[in-house]
C-alpha cells in the first residue's frame, strides 16, 4: 500500500461585471471586439422563442457584420424547457454546426434562458465561457449575480446544475418594456424578498415607487436593477459556495419552489416566490420574529406589485406538504426555513446558522390557512 | 449606464491522495469512518453491471454496517453506456431515491464509471464529493489524475464534461485480476502512451516486464500504477486547464478517438488508442521526429500487450478521416496533432504549443496505410 499526494491548490479569479443601462446590443458587441473573449470567434448565442425576434436576432446579426462567426440556438419559451432534453438538443445543435471548446456562449433572455445557457456553457468542452445579457427584471434580480445555473427535473427544480460564473452580465432595462404585464410583475417577487432580507430602506423605495417600476421609469429601474444586484452580490461575495449564509438568498424559496412545481408550472417562478413569501412572513409573524404589521406590510406590497398572495385554488394542499421534502435545504428528512427578522434583516439561529427546522404540523398550517 | 464589478478572487485547493493496493474496501471504508468526507452519511455507489458483483456491492454492505446509508446506482457496462441518458437514469433514480445535496458519490469501476459518476457528481446539487474506487489499469491510467469528467454524445466522445477533482482515489490493483485479458491489454495503451511521452526509462521497464504486468505481478504493478500517476500528474499540475502543455496527453488520440467512434465501439478505448498511437508514431517518423527504429519499437510494445496496431478492415477509411474533424484539437477547421519526439519525449512546436496543424492529406496517407 503507498500514497501518492495531488496538490492543486490555485488561485481563481472568476471577477467579472454588470452593465446595468438602456439598449446594450452595441455595447456587447463593442466590449467582444475590444477583447472581452480575447481572441474566441464562435458565437452560440442562446435564446428563448420569445426573445430570439426581439433581441437576439439583433445581437447575432451584429457579432457576425463584425466578425465573429454567431448562430441563434432557440428553444420554446417558457420554465418548462428548463430540462435536460432542451440542454440535450441544443448541444446536438451546436455539435452538429462545429462548435468545439473554442467557441463562446452569449445567453439572451430570462432567467431561464441564463439558467440553461450557463449550465450548457459550463458542460461543452468541458467549459466554456458564457456572457448573459438579461432581458427581464426576474433574470436583472435573480441571474446576475451568484454564478448559479441549474435545469429542472420531474423530481425537483434547479437541482442539476452546476457553479459558472459569466464574463459579463448586461442588465438591458430597455428590454423590460417588451415583458408581459405577468412577467414583469413576477420579477419584481425576487426584487422585494431582497428588501425584506437586507435592506429597509429598499423596501420604502419600493413601496414609495412601486408604479414607477410597472411603467419602467428609466431612473427607477436602474437603481432598483442596481440595487438588487449589490444586495445579492453582498450575500454571495462572503459564502460563494452556498454553505451558510448564501441560504438566505432562499428566503421564502421553500413553499415558493414547491408551489412552483405542484402548479405544473401554471404560476410563474416569482409568482410562485410571492405566495412562498406571505407563507414565510406568516411562519416568521408566528414565530415571533416579526410582528403581523410588518408580516401585512410585506404581503401588501407583493399585492401591490400585481402578484398572488393566496395558494391556487386548484393547488392540491396534502400535495404541497409532501413536495416541501424535495426542498434542498431538508436535512435528515427534517424541513428547514429561512426566516424574516422584522423588515430588512434574517434570523441568525445559531453562529452562521441561517435556516431552522420547522415541524411539519406548523408548515402545513401555515399553508392550509394561505 | 453604469458598471457594477463582482469580485470573486479566491485560493481554491482541490489537493487529494491516490493510494495504491491490493484490497482496498476497509481503507476506504475506515477513511470515512475518519471524516474523509465530513459529516455526510448518505452515499452513493455508482457502478457498472460487471462490476456491482464483483466490488460494489461489498464496499455498500461495509458502508452500511458502519453506519452509512448506501444504495448502489448501477448502469449497463460499456462505453455505450456512457451517454446524457445513463446520467439522467441515474441521477432520477438518486433524487427518488431521496438523495440531495447532502450525499456524496463513490464510483467503483473503470474509466467509464469515474468519468459517467463523477460528472454525475459534479451536477448533482451543483456538485456533491466523489471518491473514485478504480478497478481498472486503464482507470488507474487515466482516470485518476486530472479531474476529467464527460459523457459521450453521438457526435463526439468527451465533449460534454466538467473538471471535477474527486477527494480521494484508490487504484486497487488486487481488482486488476478479474479484468478479460482484452480490457488488461486495453488498459495498458495508455500506460505505454506515459512513457512514450515523458519517460524513456519507464519504456524500457515495460518492455522487460510487459508480461509480468499481464499475469499482474504485484509489485510490477504497483510500480507501473504510481509511475502512471505520477507522469500525469507532471503534466496536470502545469496546466490544470488544458490550455496548452496538457494537450500532450492527446498522444495517440486524434486517430485513436475517430477509430473508437467510428468502429461503433466495438474496439475499446485502448484498443482504438493502441491504433492511433501507431499512427502517432508513423506521422512523427514521416515528419522526422523519430527514426523508424523507435517508431516500430513503440509498435512492437502495442503489439507485445496484445493490442490492435492496424486498422481493423470493418473500418471505411474514408469515414475515419472525416471522423478526425471532430476531434477537440481542431481549431479553425484545421487537425492538430500532437506528436512523439524520439521514445519519452513531445514535440514542443513554439513556445507552450504542443499541437500541430498536419495536412488532411498527410493524415489520410498514413491512414490508408495502416
Amino acid at each position: 500500500m503507498s500514497t501518492f499526494g495531488v496538490t492543486l491548490k490555485k488561485v481563481v479569479d472568476d471577477s467579472y461585471e454588470i452593465e446595468t443601462g438602456f439598449g446594450l446590443q452595441e455595447k456587447l458587441v463593442a466590449d467582444l471586439q475590444d477583447g472581452l473573449m480575447g481572441s474566441l470567434r464562435k458565437v452560440a448565442v442562446i435564446t428563448d422563442s420569445t426573445v430570439k425576434d426581439l433581441y437576439a436576432e439583433k445581437i447575432a446579426a451584429l457579432l457576425n457584420d463584425k466578425g465573429f462567426s454567431a448562430q441563434i440556438f432557440v428553444f420554446d419559451a417558457g420554465e418548462k424547457s428548463k430540462t435536460r432534453q432542451t440542454k440535450e438538443m441544443i448541444e446536438d445543435a451546436m455539435l452538429a454546426g462545429g462548435y468545439r471548446r473554442d467557441c463562446f456562449v452569449v445567453a439572451v433572455g430570462g432567467g431561464v434562458v441564463t439558467d440553461l445557457a450557463g449550465f450548457i456553457a459550463g458542460t461543452f468542452g468541458r467549459g466554456v465561457p458564457f456572457i448573459n445579457y438579461a432581458t427581464t427584471l426576474l433574470a436583472a434580480a435573480d441571474a446576475s449575480v451568484g454564478g448559479k445555473t441549474a435545469v429542472d427535473t420531474p423530481l425537483a427544480t434547479n437541482l442539476i446544475g452546476i457553479f459558472h460564473q459569466p464574463k459579463k452580465v448586461y442588465l438591458d432595462i430597455a428590454t423590460w418594456k417588451t415583458l408581459p404585464e405577468r412577467e414583469l410583475a413576477s420579477g419584481m417577487a425576487e426584487t422585494i424578498k431582497h428588501a425584506c432580507m437586507a435592506d429597509r430602506d429598499f423596501f420604502s423605495f419600493l413601496k414609495e415607487n412601486i408604479e414607477k417600476v410597472m411603467h419602467i421609469d428609466r431612473e427607477i429601474c436602474e437603481h432598483v436593477a442596481e440595487t438588487n444586484c449589490k444586495i445579492k452580490y453582498h450575500v454571495v461575495e462572503q459564502d460563494e459556495k452556498e454553505s451558510g449564509l448564501r441560504e438566505i438568498l432562499n428566503l421564502g424559496h421553500t413553499v415558493g419552489r414547491a408551489v412552483e412545481t405542484v402548479s405544473g408550472y401554471r404560476l410563474l417562478h416569482g409568482e410562485a416566490l410571492a405566495i412562498g413569501m406571505a407563507a414565510q412572513v406568516r411562519l416568521s409573524n408566528k414565530l415571533g420574529y416579526m410582528t403581523q404589521k410588518e408580516a401585512e406590510e410585506v404581503i401588501e406590497l407583493y399585492r401591490k406589485a400585481g402578484l398572488p398572495v393566496e395558494i391556487p385554488s386548484y393547488i392540491n394542499r396534502e400535495e404541497l406538504v409532501k413536495k416541501l421534502y424535495t426542498d434542498k435545504k431538508v436535512r435528515n428528512g427534517k424541513l428547514r426555513f429561512v426566516l424574516q427578522k422584522g423588515i430588512g434583516d434574517i434570523v441568525e439561529f445559531e453562529d452562521g446558522v441561517f435556516a431552522a427546522p420547522i415541524e411539519e404540523s406548523m408548515a402545513r398550517e401555515i399553508i392550509m390557512a394561505l
